[in-house]
């Protein structure tokens, strides 16, 4: 055996954790291949070795960057697992194999890389999927650091919505997914024409609301829980139900407003939403009115929109209802043939408002 | 069409990038989709749908975090693409795809983003691989920003390896790939076996040093420039030549050291290396030893450590040396059954080293 230096007891993510030495690799054995534990992953080689797939394959990728990294309702990992794996099945695929990523930022308190490793292991298994290959990388702290969370900001107040001072370590995540595509799908805004129905599967812009609000120090009375979930389950329930899926997209930046604008230019339609249908907790509505900003643009990481074909559009809502992930699914609005093509919100009033894409939404850091 | 705001003329990544508004929409057409263009790319969805794969799949990923994003040889860019495709060609697959997830700091200026995705892009080409899908965050300027890059280090002088201040924003690459496995081929320190040959495929710790010169501020009359390169068409022409590779490995973080303390801990053997048969140039030498390296330990990212069968160590070489990155090829060494299992550097002198995998070592974001 090559002799090991003596390694000392850390509580915390230090530079030479990223060196590729000793120090990494106990990291590496102690904080992610316990929790996340599979045989591939166990291998430690430079990549995964999967199992012949049987058809097309979708492959995908995001990074995660929100803070506070852990937060009401979730943490960074969860995101990560969630978000990678409903990218992959909104392309109608069944997620196969996660790659997960690392970087962590010096002083990350290992405990905390602790809890969110458990994170991912407990949300990769809601989601029946592996997280199979990885990488580790670690940086230096951001010079921000060493400032305790309560010292407050040096940020002008207008900046109070962005990132607050940074104390212990924080870090970013990259998931890519492999899945396997479902045979025969035809998935595309190409095939969204008038008539067709758009049903979301439950409350909008809880996740970017719930994040803000840490950030602003905002409390309310009601719980404000960022919904990010797995919606591979939910979704293959809605294409196994023989539902004619036209196009499915998680409304994730941009929040519901840059979907439906994605899809009204891209099909060339205007589409209605009825504003009384959209499902929007009195919590976030209140929320959103204290923050100044619009439940249909804020990010989701558990929602779903889907364009359906009419006759359709009522079997798809009773399959969403029941699913734990759709309790509060709704019908929102229906795509026509009025021109110019616009997204429209027809208000309780009987008003209508031009719903436009966020130009880009000064919110860092929320997904 | 949705009415869209005036846009400002901007030179640099600024946090609306971020948004998934229509600013990033313009980043990602005008800086990604042009120089990365291939059609799953182009379709701009959640995932790229990839044909079906014969056989089993390989899957990969890796984070690039090097500072600077340029140095002599290459750039974050190029590390990317080398690095994962690397990742893949080690394991026994042809890269098929990679994905990209980027994040962009804060005053990132958009040519030099420009410059890293035309590498990305020429990188791709030489490696026979596709960008096929992609993610962009964007992250608030590091608090160290907006100092001049000639300013100075407010480090202590023993830190004169680490990160100097920041003064453009900068980035971090992750890159996932997917590659088709070889059949029939068997790679693991399992197989390796004594008699077995040890062979690398060039110059040692040009990436490394090149990079920590750059950072140390130290030019050298010979140019030191990073050997990032994707091995992936080298180590086809080693398997297609039928040569019986027993294990492979590209010798990044940790360096040749890390690659061979693998080596003789995961297959319990020894590994005898020759020091006089170590290619490592003099300018690296006279590098390493300014900073007071050992080139064993330090990154490359254009070098693969082959062990080999006895029978067919001539032919390797030969195979090696045929191809532009193996010019500089080397026997290095020989596995042995001294026990206890050891990494021994034979000196010219007919002394004996023993070489240690690096506790973790303290230089930050060389990859």
């Amino acid at each position: 055996m090559n002799s090991v230096p003596e390694l000392p007891v850390l509580d915390r993510v230090i530079l030479a954790h990223g060196g590729g030495g000793e120090l990494m690799a106990r990291l590496i054995r102690r904080h992610l291949l316990g929790p996340l534990r599979n045989d591939a992953l166990a291998a430690l080689t430079d990549g995964a070795v999967l199992p012949p797939i049987d058809g097309e394959l979708v492959f995908t990728t995001d990074s995660y960057v929100v803070t506070p990294i852990e937060f009401p309702g979730g943490d960074i990992g969860r995101l990560a697992v969630a978000g990678t794996v409903n990218d992959l099945a909104v392309m109608g695929a069944t997620p196969l194999a996660l790659s997960l990523g690392l970087i962590l930022e010096e002083g990350l308190p290992l405990a905390t890389l602790d809890r969110i490793v458990a994170t991912i292991a407990r949300t990769a298994a809601e989601a029946g999927v592996h997280v199979v290959t990885g990488d580790t990388k670690v940086i230096e702290h951001r010079a921000t650091g060493g400032l305790p969370a309560s010292s407050g900001s040096a940020r002008p107040a207008h900046e109070g919505l962005g990132v607050p001072p940074l104390a212990d370590g924080q870090m970013f995540i990259n998931t890519a997914g492999v899945g396997r595509r479902r045979p025969g799908l035809r998935l595309g805004v190409d095939r969204v024409t008038p008539g067709d129905v758009v049903l979301v599967n439950g409350t909008l812009a809880d996740h970017g609301l719930a994040v803000l609000s840490v950030r602003a120090g905002i409390a309310f009375e009601s719980p404000l829980r960022s919904d990010a979930a797995p919606l591979a389950g939910l979704i293959g329930r809605v294409l196994d139900a023989g539902v004619d899926v036209k196009f499915m997209r998680d409304a994730t930046r941009g929040g519901l407003a840059g979907v439906l604008c994605d899809v009204s230019e891209g099909a060339g339609v205007t589409i209605e939403v009825e504003e009384r249908r959209l499902p929007v907790t009195p919590t976030a509505r209140h929320a959103a009115e204290l923050l100044g900003l619009d439940p249909l643009t804020v990010a989701n990481e558990g929602k779903c929109v889907f364009v359906v074909a009419h006759q359709h559009a009522d079997q798809a809502l009773r399959v969403l209802r029941d699913h734990p992930l759709g309790r509060e699914a709704s019908r929102i609005g229906e795509v026509t043939a009025a021109q110019p093509p616009l997204v429209e919100l027809l208000t309780p009033a009987g008003g209508r408002r031009v719903v436009q894409r966020p130009y880009g939404e000064d919110l860092p850091r929320i997904c």
